[in-house]
């Protein structure tokens, strides 16, 4: 964190360098901002000023991803390292049952590899997987802060098919490095070091529709047993995964639609984005008029959806006594390409164009979620992570066409 | 009306003078198009080309204003005029119980003129002012038409003071002309003759509220007359008065509020603006977004409005199965000041400028309603019907100040 003298002194100096006063507010954790003497010319006039220079000390930012399993991380990682361009792989000729991916810019860890517990030693204890007792947080933080100052670690590799806690990988330090897992924000020390933290937060309702889906017609489990599962998991899941989602900057909420009465196939869904207000690295995304609250029915005149139509809300709330924004989206597009006419009406998207973020859709129109607002909005925290890594990184990120 | 050969011809000048082209639908009731040769200067080359020539044929400009008697016409008519500049006053010199109102450009009649029963004919046959059979609607027509056609008329004055039909008063054709009362939209050929229709529709619990302040605070009735006046009325009011509304091409409906449970005094009012689409003189007013459905709650982070705050709808809908859209706003300002942020989020207002509803609202901010939805939606009809005025009369009408 900066100092508040060195935040004085740069203020001065953007003051004598004839720019509009910076106060200490405008810089972020991780930037190095002094003043030199420079050999300025500006309309043909060669003269000495003061410059103000802002130079990131941050080599690696840091994104702190939240969820159960099966609820989406793979599809939001997928939609946020579009925003950055190249496809994650695993690492080459690694381990096959790694469950590292790494990207150009952006290495994904599974915190799952921070089991201090193996299957075999949680079925010894009694304890779950989502169990922090089950989880090695002292090497979980000291390697992610490790990571953050550039230095390269050994990470163990929790295999998910044998149960076992496979030999290390070595991971490199990336420019943005994302751990995601069960317990990204349940540690204080881990959890301060992430830039942004997420955390997607679906429904029992939902869940219980996509683990059918997923498990029943594409695995073969029987309904009950995934229920079973279900509410085996549920106590540790309240008691230790949920509470992390008051951490978070952004929270993806996933809820049954409210258009049609008692549908309960997740079929159809509500999709709510709440937005932390007074976070310095973006302004919360807003519909129409910031600050306000509204709602907005976009099927009439100017487009036609089917039913159950789409509806949009956006106001200002409280989530665990912080200031928020939400954004809402239930229902879905009947054509993708309709999104651009949503596009139009929001403001503070982190876009760096109008229609970024619908072509980004439609970039990924195969993705699960590519019609309802778990698409949208995942694109759209993709943006605000961009924004956030542009910001800390001192470096532009160029938009993926 | 303009018949359909005239119109091909003025397209094919339109062209033909290298403008877009208007089709036929571009142009009025009540406006003359024809084509002319001219000498045109243009970048230093002079030359002959076709020029197209739009005049007025029509001197009065009709409004036809309907609401029962207590429901706000005469503060509708003060805001109207009110855009239009000067104060309507009674005739210099004539009868003192004249109903009629004369300001520089419009002269407004009230249609209680036209009774063929005076008080003491209507106890006779047991008629109420409220039907068609105590009216002389042929004189209505012809008069009215007369003052369109640029005539003078001599009109009978109703005397609510005597109840007797008072000998005639001289009417010159003024520049607009406005007839409000009972039964403007009642007879076909009257109904024919107006440019705008407006109806004042004021819903029973409020005009019962209305009554009861006017009729039992400052004049002393008792609660129970007037209760009874207005159930005396209704069989005919719904019968004569209420069916007109259909024809309107506005509708200033006035509902208790939504935001208050049970709230009956018509203190918070909920207002609605119901505006026929496909009237060629002007577009529809709306909020965010031309032909969504919107509801808005301006009150939040950057307004501070007290118990029970503002809420605005619009959207499209049917009314007698006529597409329309509807502006709505229950509740009330804190500061009138304030209109000036929802004023930036209206568009088609017919507004000259932005600022001009908040300019127009703080000028009459003494009349009754100035802080709620019928003193904003009667400066928006006002702002309508000027731009009807301007369109036909082809002549520009300066912003009042």
């Amino acid at each position: 964190m900066m100092a508040p003298t060195q935040a004085l002194s740069a203020d001065r100096c953007a003051r004598s360098a004839g720019l509009a006063s910076k106060s200490g507010s405008s810089f972020f954790q991780g930037q190095q901002v002094f003043c030199r003497s420079a050999v300025v010319k500006s309309c043909g006039v060669t003269r000495r000023q003061s410059v103000l220079v802002v130079r990131s000390s941050q080599n690696t930012v840091i994104i702190g991803l939240a969820a159960d399993s099966g609820c989406g991380k793979s599809t939001f990682m997928r939609r946020m390292t579009s925003c950055f361009g190249g496809s994650p792989k695993p690492p080459a000729g690694g381990n096959p049952d790694s469950n590292t991916l790494i990207s150009e810019t952006a290495t994904v860890v599974c915190l799952d590899d921070y089991h201090s517990l193996d299957r075999f030693g949680r079925k010894e204890t009694g304890l779950t997987a989502l169990d922090p007792k089950a989880q090695d947080f002292d090497t979980m933080y000291e390697q992610t802060q490790a990571i953050k100052d550039g230095k390269s670690i050994d990470k163990l590799i929790y295999n998910h098919v044998t149960g076992l806690l496979d030999p290390p990988e070595k991971i490199s330090p990336p420019k943005m490095y994302v751990i995601e897992g069960l317990h990204p924000f349940h540690d204080e020390r881990v959890r301060n070091l992430c830039d942004v933290k997420i955390y997607l937060d679906i429904s029992p309702e939902v869940k219980f529709a996509w683990k059918v889906q997923r498990d029943s017609k594409e695995r073969g489990h029987s309904v009950e047993s995934i229920e079973a599962s279900i509410k085996a998991r549920k106590p540790d899941f309240d008691a230790y995964i949920d509470p992390q989602k008051k951490y978070a900057d952004i929270i993806i909420q996933v809820l049954p639609t409210q258009l049609i009465p008692d549908e309960k196939e997740g079929k159809v869904l509500r999709v709510r984005m709440i937005q932390k207000e007074g976070v310095k690295l973006y302004d919360p995304a807003y519909l129409f008029d910031e600050g306000s609250t509204i709602s907005w029915i976009p099927c009439g005149r100017k487009l036609t959806c089917s039913f159950p139509g789409i509806k949009f809300q956006y106001g200002p709330d409280t989530y665990f006594g912080e200031e928020v924004s939400v954004l809402e989206m239930d229902g879905q597009f009947d054509k993708l390409e309709e999104l651009i006419y949503v596009e139009s009406h929001l403001s503070n998207t982190s876009a760096k164009f109008y229609g970024e973020i619908t072509q980004q859709m439609l970039k990924n129109s195969t993705f699960p979620g590519s019609k309802n607002g778990t698409g949208l909005f995942q694109t759209m925290v993709g943006l605000k992570i961009r924004e956030v890594y542009e910001k800390l990184m001192q470096k532009e990120v160029k938009p993926m066409v």
